[in-house]
């Protein structure tokens, strides 16, 4: 297929690497996994399972960690980080759960989708119960200015999918209309994790600003690389395979550019798999060729690096330190992410 | 079909009435409505149009009645009691609009379920968006103990509809099974509903309990004088095809106490048309005959009445005013309601 992913590069050019938030973010990780593993315990055995199964599945846990390390950057102290992270990762649990529902997915992670195995009833009502979970999790803090962070993100996620749904199969989806869905439904949990930080450890507005923009972008580019991947990416490392957007005609930033810059015919292409959903054999290949043509992933890596070095200046503003220099490259991680 | 419902009465023996309670809340309701309408706004059309569908159905709002008409009794003078019975019905809403996917319901309230519209994947998604929109609402008064209260619902309601689920079209499912379904996905809000009367007026702990325990069994009996209806009722009035129930091979107590009463021959008949989903022509006839001879249906409306006791037992302990007697009337009516 031939798309070659340019990979994020450290200032200093070395490679990228999530180590050092994995690093400083690993005790609070611990307990952060017993948080998950006590709050979906139920008498109900299905929850358990079911929630279970989406936990254990590999994610890297990226939202919750953000969370903990602007704490420990603020050199912060007390317990209620730990909850607010669990609800986070709760939050987004449940938004996988209701997306492969939405979008009749069949994997996710690498691993069959929680609905093909115990109905999409099930994942529903689960997602439900989690969402539940974290709220009751969040309250129990008692901190309001964190509440309304997430409330806010739950109700702004939540209209971004419904903006998704209905601009679904949309082939000339504008590239703003599009940045405004993922900005919502992919930024704004991580825009909320970030700010949390800021939150606990009593930070003033300005700082608290700060880590809204960081949180913001690094979702924004994650999200494009996300995108990106799904067509350029290999199958095995990803636990996603290559073209699963494709073959699910959700319209992504690559199919976007394509369009916009594609001949009438290549149009017609898009319209007819897409769109129409008419897709044969051969026809994911040609997609790449066209993407190729017009530089569409390289075209949306392009912007996907516009928005980590936002999230890079947003915390720069910040004093040197051990904890800002790990989110700094977890920035670069993100975008350089082929592992 | 010659099934008798008795209708419950009022103490003096007059027809028990709503109409107090409607007096009472008038006011609020009307503020309600455009809470309501403000916040199931969204420039993502689907938005508006879903939630209105539902919004506008002609529930009887029974639940944020609750709220207010408590508040009222305490004499509040605050506003926050607007939010709140509005967060209450918004969790309503959602929950309803996630029950009609999970059991691919195609009427609510005598109109097209919004799934057979929007589709499912927007029942879900705007179910979401109310859910957020409602925690939203509760996060802005401010009020933990309200936050504490709702967001523990939310937890209760969500493990109720999956225990449902897990046991579903089971006919030996066991009345107390029932009970610890129904106590969670419908009983849960009612007494939240309830209580948050006492929190937003302040009263002392004593009160607040009396509260959560008139919510929770008017709840019950509520529940279970529905699922009467279902069997007994008449279509036109309810806004609910009479057999509903039956055709989805939902377990409701009429059939839990048909089964458990019932002889071999009428064991196999439930098993069959209810697990195995095998429905003839005649079959809703020869169920209402065998829950006749059982008197499942009035046994159904003795629980109901039994817990409608306890509930106005729990009112009865406030001293005697308007807004008290007319939560009293309301568990009556509750009871007796055909119309």
């Amino acid at each position: 297929m031939g798309v070659v992913v340019p990979l994020g590069e450290k200032n200093d050019g070395g490679r990228a690497s999530l180590q050092p938030l994995l690093d400083l973010v690993a005790p609070d990780m611990e307990r952060i996994n017993e948080t998950i593993l006590s709050h979906a315990q139920s008498h109900v055995d299905m929850i358990p399972q079911l929630a279970g199964h989406l936990i254990n599945s590999g994610g890297k846990r990226l939202r919750p960690m953000l969370t903990l390390a602007t704490s420990r950057m603020f050199g912060y102290e007390g317990e209620h980080h730990i909850p607010l992270a669990t609800a986070v990762e709760f939050m987004h649990t449940a938004t996988l759960l209701h997306d492969d529902v939405v979008d009749e997915s069949d994997w996710r992670r690498g691993k069959k989708a929680a609905r093909l195995i115990w109905g999409n009833q099930a994942s529903v009502l689960v997602g439900d119960y989690l969402l539940g979970q974290a709220f009751k999790m969040m309250v129990e803090t008692g901190i309001l200015e964190a509440l309304r962070i997430l409330s806010n993100a739950a109700a702004i996620i939540a209209e971004g999918e419904v903006l998704q749904l209905a601009a679904q199969n949309d082939v000339s989806t504008t590239e703003d209309a599009y940045m405004e869905v993922i900005d919502a439904k992919t930024a704004a949990l991580f825009s909320a994790a970030a700010e949390l930080g800021a939150v606990v450890a009593k930070r003033p507005r300005e700082e608290q600003e700060a880590l809204v923009s960081y949180g913001r972008n690094l979702g924004i580019a994650f999200q494009l690389v996300d995108d990106a991947l799904d067509y350029a990416g290999e199958s095995d490392k990803l636990g996603k395979a290559t073209g699963d957007d494709f073959r699910e005609g959700k319209i992504t930033l690559p199919v976007v550019l394509s369009y916009r810059r594609g001949s009438g015919e290549e149009r017609a292409f898009w319209k007819r798999v897409m769109e129409k959903g008419e897709q044969r054999e051969g026809d994911l290949e040609q997609a790449l060729e066209i993407m190729n043509r017009h530089d569409a992933i390289t075209g949306t890596m392009e912007r996907a690096r516009h928005y980590g070095a936002i999230a890079r200046d947003a915390m720069a503003w910040f004093p040197q330190s051990g904890p800002r220099d790990a989110l700094m490259e977890a920035v670069d991680f993100c975008i350089a992410r082929v592992s």
